[in-house]
């Protein structure tokens, strides 16, 4: 069971710990898009590197902008700067960012011959910048906090690649998966093996967590939620290393709107589930008992609030959740562009001065 | 008890016995937005009056555009065309639609000056052309079937009103929300008294069964889903004309993404409840028991489909539903505007054909 090139041991493992439910001093806290918009030193990056795009894929400003909230804040965890759509881009289809309309394809998937040509991409190759700049995070952190990796559920990067881009009410996507669902089903196993072997090869180049982000999971009935995102979940958890350097790897799965289903989602093998502020995080807690972590649930919209309001808000949110670990604090959802730093700050402090009363023994 | 002037007498009132849960011979069907842009004479005719406000404000084409669908379909149910933006709009916000962009408002409310000087708008001066619209579409429909008239609810209409149009975080009604939630209460208390006068002079006008659209109650967090929108839809509910020429005017509730909450919805008061199809049916109905009847709850992407495709899922909501009246089926949501009509028909005709064998007795 020797492992080779163990890096050095973590100063703070709070994030692993709560994962896996272990007892702790207090409760973790990162946000989902920390490193992002909302900071003005991560704009001025953004600016200089040209595009979004341009960030992802040089290894060095994704490391200087994944570090970047951490100069700023307490937080336990670091995430991977990137994209969820690394993967189809990786797949051929042109990713670019048209200003002010969010992602689109050059190349959308369409047809069953889309399909069958599509190649699942071998990451030491054409994903090669995002474990570079894993590597380069996990030695630039020198074990201050873990680093967190991550990749989109198979359905939500189907929805992107069938529509070319965002959408509102899916209707290509959803044509396929109702008429076609033999195809929608050969697209969702080719990305299903992509993220297996590209979270695998985040975590060889040091990913100490991930997360499989189901942006779009929610827009689905639950049959079909069950069928072509929920089982694709389970199929790639399953695949994962589990452990690295002698230390577990917990995995958080994450379907916004996924309310309904979390007891279902907790029968697939992650080790936590990620929960939107539409839930209340103690009845979550209650229907999923002690088979899994839970991740969240401030609505992002608090940190609209003055500091005050803030406070109040986390101390609810600790409050649902209640005594004892597997608690990692985080919003619902991505910080929004519009906020105020000093209200992320508050709520990060909020959680550190109100999360150990609930870990005393 | 006379009434006086009590038009037709009903030819199919399907739709009113389904949502008091009387029993039947089949279950109804209607489509919402079943008047829209996914009919080429719904588009022939806005392209004539020249933009959608205008079509909803000249009664007589409001008039033709609501029974262009019951020409072509045989549904149960017209339900008047009009916007649930018309509240505001009457309290002088100055709605317009910006080309591919959606409602927008001139003047949107943001301070407490702003909330103190907002009317309550009288329906018989400001919103005329609503209730003339009515009465035209009741004494055009001769009693073929039901006219259904609707109101956003106040969140609803609050939350365009106060970020000036559409949003995707509403960032500025969050803010109030959390930041100044004695503002935000009196905005709703003023756009609740608006809702409930102007759905009651719809009933006087003619409306024989009443819906109120809370399209973004599912971007709350449950307790403030409770505060900021349930107790609203509460008040008006308590607040409706209960009967209107001898005969109950039952009415519907529907928060888009109000899975979670449908226990609660159940005991607002209202006859029935809007289900999206986010939830499986047969579940809805076991949670809310006997209190409500059920309107729902298609995926509208299933209209995407073939025709024998949409006839499965068809079958497949009304055998979650099950046996016995109380179901009204619909999509979960407005009708796509791509959607083919024949694959509307195709639903439609399903619900005739399939749905007797869940009435026999």
């Amino acid at each position: 069971m020797a492992e080779s090139a163990v890096p050095a041991p973590l100063d703070n493992d709070r994030l692993l710990r709560a994962l896996l439910r272990e007892p702790l001093d207090r409760t973790p806290v990162w946000m989902m898009r920390q490193a992002g918009r909302y900071l003005p030193e991560y704009r001025k990056l953004r600016q200089q590197a040209g595009s979004f795009l341009a960030l992802c894929q040089n290894p060095e400003l994704a490391c200087a902008v994944t570090l970047q909230p951490l100069e700023r804040f307490p937080l336990d965890a670091a995430i991977l700067f990137s994209d969820i759509l690394t993967i189809p881009h990786a797949m051929g289809r042109g990713l670019y960012f048209a200003a002010g309309e969010g992602p689109r394809f050059e190349r959308p998937v369409r047809t069953e011959s889309d399909i069958r040509a599509l190649p699942v991409p071998d990451p030491g190759d054409s994903l090669r910048y995002v474990t570079d700049a894993v590597s380069l995070i996990r030695r630039e952190l020198c074990g201050r906090v873990p680093l967190i990796g991550f990749a989109g559920s198979p359905w939500t990067l189907a929805t992107y690649m069938v529509e070319g881009g965002s959408s509102k009410n899916f209707a290509l996507a959803k044509a396929m998966l109702y008429g076609r669902p033999d195809l929608m089903h050969q697209l969702l196993e080719k990305l299903a093996q992509s993220v297996t072997s590209y979270l695998n090869a985040q975590v060889e180049a040091g990913a100490q967590a991930l997360m499989i982000f189901d942006t779009w999971g929610g827009v689905l009935t639950p049959a079909a939620y069950r069928e072509f995102s929920l089982r694709y979940a389970e199929q790639i958890i399953a695949g994962l290393l589990k452990s690295r350097g002698g230390r577990r790897v917990p995995v958080v799965f994450f379907t916004k709107n996924g309310g309904p289903w979390l007891e279902a989602m907790s029968e697939t093998g992650a080790d936590a589930l990620g929960v939107d502020w539409t839930q209340d995080i103690g009845d979550a807690r209650r229907r999923v008992g002690a088979r899994v972590a839970l991740q969240g649930n401030l609505d992002p919209g608090v940190l609209y609030a003055p500091p005050d309001v803030i406070r109040e808000h986390v101390a609810s949110v600790l409050e649902e959740y209640g005594h004892g670990s597997g608690h990692v604090f985080n919003l619902g959802h991505g910080i929004h562009p519009e906020v105020d730093p000093e209200h992320a700050r508050a709520m990060i402090e909020a959680v550190h001065t109100l999360s150990p009363g609930y870990h005393t023994t």
